[in-house]
Formats: C-alpha cells, sequence, structure tokens
C-alpha cells in the first residue's frame, strides 16, 4: 500500500512539571527522577482536554489541506467517552465529514496499531485520506503517593495526515506481538477518576526484550541491515530502557528521535509527536528508511519499518521537470 | 480479499427482562413497550460481565478451532478499560496468543467496522485467522427513569471467527457514513456509573434514513439488485426503524434476520448474535449474498454486503470429488 504523510502535527500543553516539583510532592530528589528515566520535565494539561489536544494537534497536521478526509482513526490510553467516538468528535470540531471514524484502545502501542488500520481500510474500503491521531491525558490518572507512575507520565497529542498515492510500499516491514498472560502488569480502568497501575520491574523487562527483538525482526522482515535505517523513532518511556535495549542492538545515538528529556512519557501520542518535531526540524527526509517502534499494555508491542514519503519530492521533480523546459 | 467464516458464536445471560418489569418501573405499560419498539423481553448480566460474556461467545466460536489466532478485534459500547484492552483480557482467558489484539470504539456501528479493520490488516499484515468480538454490558448503563432508553437496551454478546482464504472476496459491496454534526444525539461516558443519553426523536430519523440509503448504496456499489440478496442482518434496535425504512425498501420479510423481540438491542453484538442464530438454525449457507448494515453512535452507519463463505462447502466438494473415485 503506497502513502504519501502529507501532514504532521503535535501539540503539547503549556504548563511545564519539572522535576522538583514532583520531587517535593514524592519526598525524592529530582536527580534520582532524571537517573532513573532521563526526563528533567513534562507537560500537564490545565485548560486543555483530550479533545482539545487532539483538535489542536490535527489542525496542525492539516495546516496545507483543504480537503474532506475520508478516515479519521483515533487513539488514546485514557478513555473518556464509550461513544461517540473521538474520532466523530474531532471530525465534527475539524467541520470533517469522514465516511468513517472510530477509535481504537490499545495503550501505548495504540498510536502504530490506528497507523496499520488506517494504511489497510485505505486500500480495502477506497479511502483515499486518513487522519490518524493520538491523544493522551494521563496526568488526570496518576497517582501521586506512587514514585513508580507519578514520576514518567506527561500529556500532549500528535496526528499524521495520509493520502493514498502510487509506487512502492509506505510499510516495508513489520513485528507484531503479545504476552497477554502479563496483561495485569499494567491497566488503568476507563472513567475519571481511576489511576495507572504499573508494576514497574515486570513492564521494564518486557519492554526491553520486546524493543531488543522487534527492532531485530523488523529489520530482518524487510531484508535490510541495521546501518541502512536512517531514524528510529520509539515509543518514549523511559530513557534505562533504550539504554539497555541498545546494549545489544549498538545503534548510533544520533539515529534515535527521542523527546523524552523534555516532555516524559505521552503514551501513544509520543511516536506522533516525534514525527512531526523532526518533521519541522527537516530531518525526516523522502526516501528515508524509519523504523516506529512501540511497546506497552497489553502486554503488546507493534514496530512498522517505513519508507518515508511525503510526495512533496515527486512534486518538485515533475516543477524540475517542467521549468527546464523553459 | 478472500475469507472464510469457520466459527460463529453468541452468548445471551440468563436473566430474561420483561416489558411487564420494566413497565412497572417506568409507570407504562407493556404493550406500549412493545408497540413502540418490538422488544417483548431483553437480558441483563447480573452474574457475568463484559469480559465473560466476550469470552463465552468467543468459545463457541471457536469450538472446532484448536490452532492459534492471530488477531483479536473485540468492540465494546460499554468501555470499562483504558488499558489494556478487552482483546488482550479475551486471549488472556482464552490460552490465546494473538500477534495483535486491540478493541474498536465507535458505538452500534462498530462490530461491522471491527470486520472491516480485520478484513484489510489480515490482507496486508499477514494474519492468517482474527477473532472479531463485540460485548455489551448497557444495562448498567440505563437511567431507569428515562423511558426513552430504558426499555430498548439488553446485554450479550457474539464473535466471528476468521480465516484467510483463496478465491472470491468476502466483503462485495459496503457503504460507510457519518452525520458527526449530530454527534451529541446519542452518549455515554466511559466508566461504571455512567447511563446513556439519546435524543430519541432525532437519533429514529437518522437511523431511517442512514438504513434506507446504505442498503440502496451498498446494493449499487456491488451491483446487484435486492432481489439477488439471500438476507439482510439489520442492527437489531428497534422494529419500528426497520419498518419505516422497509416501506421504501420493500425487501420480503422472510429475507430479513432479526432477533429484537427476544433480546432488545444488544448494541455492536446485535449482527454477530444474528448471525450466530441464523447459522446454526442453518439459514446461512455457502455462497450466499447477506448484507449487514449498522447505524448508531457518531453518528454514523456502516454496511458491509458479503458473499457467505464458511470454507465448508469446498472440503465437501473435495471429499465427494475423492470418494467418487471408489
Amino acid at each position: 500500500m503506497s502513502i504519501n504523510v502529507i501532514g504532521t502535527g503535535a501539540y503539547l500543553p503549556p504548563k511545564v512539571v519539572t522535576n522538583q516539583e514532583l520531587a517535593t510532592m514524592l519526598d525524592i530528589s529530582p536527580e534520582w527522577i532524571e537517573r532513573r528515566t532521563g526526563i528533567k520535565e513534562r507537560r500537564f494539561a490545565t485548560e486543555d482536554t483530550l479533545l482539545s489536544m487532539a483538535v489542536k494537534a490535527s489542525l496542525k497536521a492539516l495546516e496545507n489541506f483543504d480537503k474532506n478526509v475520508d478516515f479519521i482513526v483515533a487513539h488514546s490510553s485514557s478513555v473518556e467517552e464509550s461513544f461517540p467516538s473521538l474520532s466523530s468528535s474531532i471530525a465534527k470540531e475539524l467541520g470533517i465529514k469522514p465516511k468513517l471514524a472510530f477509535d481504537l484502545v490499545s495503550g501505548c502501542t495504540g498510536f502504530l496499531q490506528a497507523l496499520l488500520t488506517a494504511s489497510s481500510a485505505m486500500e480495502q474500503f477506497n479511502l483515499n485520506t486518513a487522519l490518524v491521531v493520538a491523544s493522551e491525558h494521563l496526568s488526570k490518572h496518576l497517582d501521586f503517593s506512587d514514585r513508580d507512575t507519578a514520576i514518567i507520565f506527561g500529556d500532549g497529542a500528535g496526528a499524521l495526515l495520509l493520502e493514498k498515492s502510487t509506487g512502492n510500499d509506505f510499510i516495508i516491514g513489520y513485528d507484531l506481538g503479545t504476552m497477554v498472560e502479563r496483561k495485569d502488569s499494567l491497566s488503568l480502568k476507563a472513567g475519571t477518576t481511576s489511576k495507572i497501575k504499573m508494576r514497574g520491574t515486570e513492564v521494564f523487562r518486557f519492554a526491553v526484550r520486546a524493543l531488543t527483538r522487534s527492532i531485530e525482526n523488523s529489520l530482518k522482515k524487510a531484508g535490510i541491515g541495521p546501518e541502512e535505517l536512517d531514524f528510529i523513532i520509539p515509543h518514549q518511556s523511559n530513557s534505562r530502557i533504550l539504554e539497555s535495549a541498545n546494549k545489544i542492538l549498538q545503534i548510533p545515538e544520533e539515529k534515535i528521535i527521542s523527546h523524552l528529556t523534555y516532555y516524559g512519557n505521552t503514551g501513544s501520542a509520543s511516536i506522533p509527536i516525534a514525527i512531526d518535531l523532526a518533521t519541522r526540524e527537516g530531518k525526516l527526509q523522502q526516501g528515508q528508511k524509519i523504523l516506529f517502534t512501540s511497546y506497552g499494555a497489553g502486554l503488546s508491542w507493534t514496530s512498522l519499518l517505513v519508507e518515508w514519503r511525503t510526495g512533496k519530492e515527486e512534486w518538485s521533480c515533475i516543477l524540475e521537470t517542467v521549468f527546464q523546459g523553459y
């Protein structure tokens, strides 16, 4: 399935919460938080809602697009409504009339699962454009007496706008898996007063192993070596997970895109936020091989290896050809 | 995408709630409920949970299958957990280790959206088998002072087991659409204490129009006339919606499969429950053209026209050929 990513967007709420603020609440030191997680600060939504963050990220993804969107698929790890879907609410706010709109529920692997859902449904059901959104309001669900979870999570949203294209496949490798027998090690009941529960050591061990194997498997399935990868964008949860995995993988640090230090773990939104930041910094370019890899509740992992396509180079090629005639 | 439906399952909790019981609570007559909805009784889960109903329906769908399932996609309109997904919990209970497991959130159109998601992801991501489940525990979310909603809904679950096949497409027509500007006319907040809110007249009008048009569009896209349809399995919400739509459509009554009278509106589970009941009654046969059509929260509609394939006839043909040799 050939897809161009014709728009990216991210939104981080303005309220910065430093390690110092959390350290005082939790009776620990700010240095301990940073050493343990790699996080210096994160954002908490105070005025924003799950929906307003989703809409603001989507608006950025749509900034150069004025047509209708055929399919909206949204994911959140902090589900607020059983129905209508968050996707329907995003569509209404944006004045879009999609043919299809539903949400996924999965946890931190949810954005990549929404991306693979969009990619395959676009092909089979004649949907030309899709907006894939992840929005997280996890600060509402933090137990500020629990050091394991309160120091990790932050709020934010990210979105990608996809358009059907012709030519090479967008997704050139993938690896999917679950360890459902450990499903209770990371959980959050739906509803406003619930708190995230995590068995830290169990999740940490799973994450290191899932990350290492899933990167290896994705490369193997695509038949490429790690040196051929331009970037890895992992789920941003904890720098120590990545460091542990990278002892085996040995991926050069400049190939790993991370914003963990300043935004913390923004759940399923962490990958689309990273994609948008890297796009706006000019890092991501047409034709690059980029590996998105995520792990989390389920327990589950999902990795997608893509050949990055924005459609822009094709246009510049056409324009160049046209202008060369003059 | 060629798919065989190799298993179907349904579960209805044992507790029957008659119109008489509801009429007493709501200070109305049992006849008024039946006249208004076509429903005589429904089931309420008292001992069962959302998960136990999903597992019991899935076990029936899996009764003749002893391999692993690659993909589980579950839908519920009464979301209980933000993570892990209901699919992960179903997998754990069944002792399955899927490669991919996530939930959809959409409302009454959710089962057909899960079915289209499974169909397209199976093709693109090399998933050979998929279990598509809908489970509803809507009785928990009824306001027993609201006549419009309390008389309609019931609990239950349904499941289909799909296997990749070769040959003709399974889905031969479809129609998808939303009316997101009316999203607030049917809503339920996630969490245990929330109640369903419905603007009855608005939803009724939408449903009649969506049902009529979506059936017409699905047939048109598949290039077949209504006389070529073997069965229609509509979302079971209210007999008056179907009657109003059928004033225009004129579909013979024997082609419409319904269990509304005895189970009420079981939300997204209504279609897979109907499929299972019709399969066990011997109504659904290989090669038939069957139209599934749903409408609900979003507001949204989703119709899928399928050529029913169980894979069984292929085997009986092979066996017949083999035995003819002796």
